[in-house]
């Protein structure tokens, strides 16, 4: 049967998916795209017969000031546009084409990740620090979609929870890292752009982090749920959703909480308590971990959106000094500040830095290269959670 | 802050995101791609200002043979390519452009589903049946992408599992669905392309399904799990995987109901579970409810994939009549198949339904319009569903 089978269904994909592009079944070559090579340069490939100019653009080119860098590819006489890196570093790269200026997505590379509104190819170089990003043959914790009731907000909300290996099976009861996206982002952020699951599953397996229950919730308040996934159903996505940063996410936060530590076996106590958020994420965890200043022994904040005033009229944001004197009494085991050097919050998370020094609130200050992006927030939360709950 | 945060933050995204279309955010006109108007006509548009030629498909438009068809969109003196349809009755659609004949994903709308190696556009048209795939304000289940062990298949391996409502807050036992996906898919499919979870909701919010449990294996047995979730990494994924239907998932199927068994609380005897598929899902179902023809009362066969001959050397496939027999002599509640008018498989399933008819096996037997598509297979389930466990 085998060979019969083979060409009923031939048939079958080429009724039953009529979007699919078919040339792969039938007749032309394949076109592969990317191509990633042994020594790990890779090779771009799109056919476009009628095009003028084919531009790739990718993270791994340096990007001058808002313009992201690009290449211009080469085109052979049939049409087809190629272009070949030289060796990447090991890491998870996006990319799209832009033919004739039209951003266009790989129609040879079936991987890709949204950010806020826009659809980006992915690819990853293996290796050194991107082998964490990857689905390795070691033990894999669970990843829910759920759905929780925020009485503080008023609306049931969508949450995103890793559980570690075994969690299933065993009576073990654990620690809780509540983990927050930024502006534009939601409950798939750490997921998807994050690489959140690879990264504790490979942690874990490596001995270098506890097994932990990993919390994503949505931070943007008038939302439900990621796009598409709530009722507001398929919509463009903005940048920043309304009352994103007004107090209302922190003042609710602890809904959150409740609803983990009686809906998981978790230890429901400071010292089994973390959080740690990018960029917005960030400014959250700074003033969820002081406005409920006895809750969170462990605080990250990666490139946290530290911002000039804060003259939102919400009370979460009164007394910012005196309550950080009160969770600094309080003693905790861990604030840990991330920043790229170029970010453009450098300035202002380095004068946060200073303000904290000359309180005496302990602190650790990792800066690293690069600016405000993905690459350093995967690398933060592999630099903080090995800290965690030890 | 508003307005600082505002400013500080849309700078900050230029920065974190050089992928991103910045238009929107720095003057240019937002170009809004697909609008849905009040009476469900859509304009899409897609700005291409060197194209010759920019067609838009969709499946909503018929297809000849195996072409999918398509229309040519206007050009305005700008580069803006429009194009507005009639008005579309209520359904998840897949669309793309083609401009100058390259396959190019709508760069505004961020909402896409992968079919084998392809990314679609999708937008929903709300009412009717396509209501039951929207996400309303209604409870919603859980859904789990976890790892189970097939001594079977001698490996760990990924599954989709859906839990109803309440499951975490009661101790109610409940019965359980094995919901097969087709060639080409895996244990993502059913969730992407037939919004099962969204059908399952609305289904138990109006009353009409009992709360069930929903398990989404992976049928390629030579896949650990959905392309880019397995440890294989990221690769162009195929239509057929190799072994996919040479009995040896069946043979190892037991192996996942045991998983389930003892990992969720559910009622495990054969008038508590059921089994369905769609196409290649289909011939498994059927193989499996016969192969094991005392363990479901409930058996779907969507738009199966019955092949003319079954020369495989599996001794699953041997003595088919006779074990047919069997489970029809073990009774069962209900034998539901589905197949499309236009079905390139209809020929086959026809003659399947004659052979049960000649052997005196019950079976409900229902013809819908259209051909080997997922829009009938979330109708199947849509139908399939309401029949279970009551």
């Amino acid at each position: 049967m085998k060979k019969n089978a083979f060409y009923t269904l031939a048939l079958l994909v080429a009724i039953s998916f009529p979007l699919v592009a078919q040339q792969s079944m039938f007749g032309e070559t394949e076109i592969v795209s990317p191509e990633i090579h042994a020594d790990y340069s890779v090779t771009f490939r799109v056919k476009a017969e009628k095009a003028e100019t084919v531009k790739l653009t990718g993270d791994w080119m340096p990007a001058e000031g808002w313009v992201p860098g690009s290449v211009t590819m080469e085109q052979d006489e049939n049409g087809l546009w190629t272009y070949t890196t030289a060796v990447l570093e090991p890491e998870l790269y996006g990319y799209v084409f832009m033919i004739d200026g039209v951003r266009t997505n790989d129609p040879n590379n079936a991987f890709v990740s949204r950010d806020i509104s826009t659809i980006t190819n992915i690819l990853l170089i293996p290796g050194a620090q991107a082998d964490l990003y990857r689905v390795n043959d070691v033990a894999h914790g669970s990843v829910t979609r759920r759905w929780y009731s925020s009485p503080g907000l008023e609306m049931n909300r969508r949450i995103t929870i890793y559980t570690p290996p075994g969690y299933e099976d065993s009576e073990v009861v654990y620690p809780v890292l509540y983990l927050l996206h930024g502006a534009g982002g939601d409950e798939e952020a750490w997921m998807e752009l994050g690489r959140c699951a690879q990264i504790m599953d490979n942690l874990i397996a490596q001995g270098k982090a506890e097994p932990m229950i990993v919390v994503m919730p949505n931070g943007n308040v008038s939302q439900q749920a990621a796009p598409g996934e709530g009722k507001r159903g398929y919509y463009k996505p903005q940048f920043m959703e309304k009352g994103t940063m007004n107090g209302a996410y922190e003042g609710a936060f602890m809904d959150i909480v409740s609803f983990v530590e009686t809906s998981y076996r978790v230890k429901g106590d400071k010292a089994h308590r973390a959080i740690a958020g990018l960029s917005m994420g960030g400014f959250h965890s700074l003033h969820i971990s002081r406005y409920y200043p006895n809750t969170f022994d462990y605080v990250g904040l990666f490139s946290p959106a530290i911002l000039p005033s804060q003259n939102v009229s919400s009370e979460i944001y009164n007394d910012i000094d005196a309550s950080l004197k009160i969770q600094m009494e309080n003693a905790y085991k861990l604030y840990w500040i991330g920043i790229g050097k170029t970010d453009f919050l450098h300035k202002n998370v380095t004068a946060y830095r200073d303000k904290l020094e000359n309180m005496g609130m302990p602190h650790t200050f990792v800066e690293s290269e690069g600016g405000h992006i993905w690459k350093n927030w995967r690398v933060y939360l592999s630099e903080f959670v090995p800290q965690l709950f030890r």
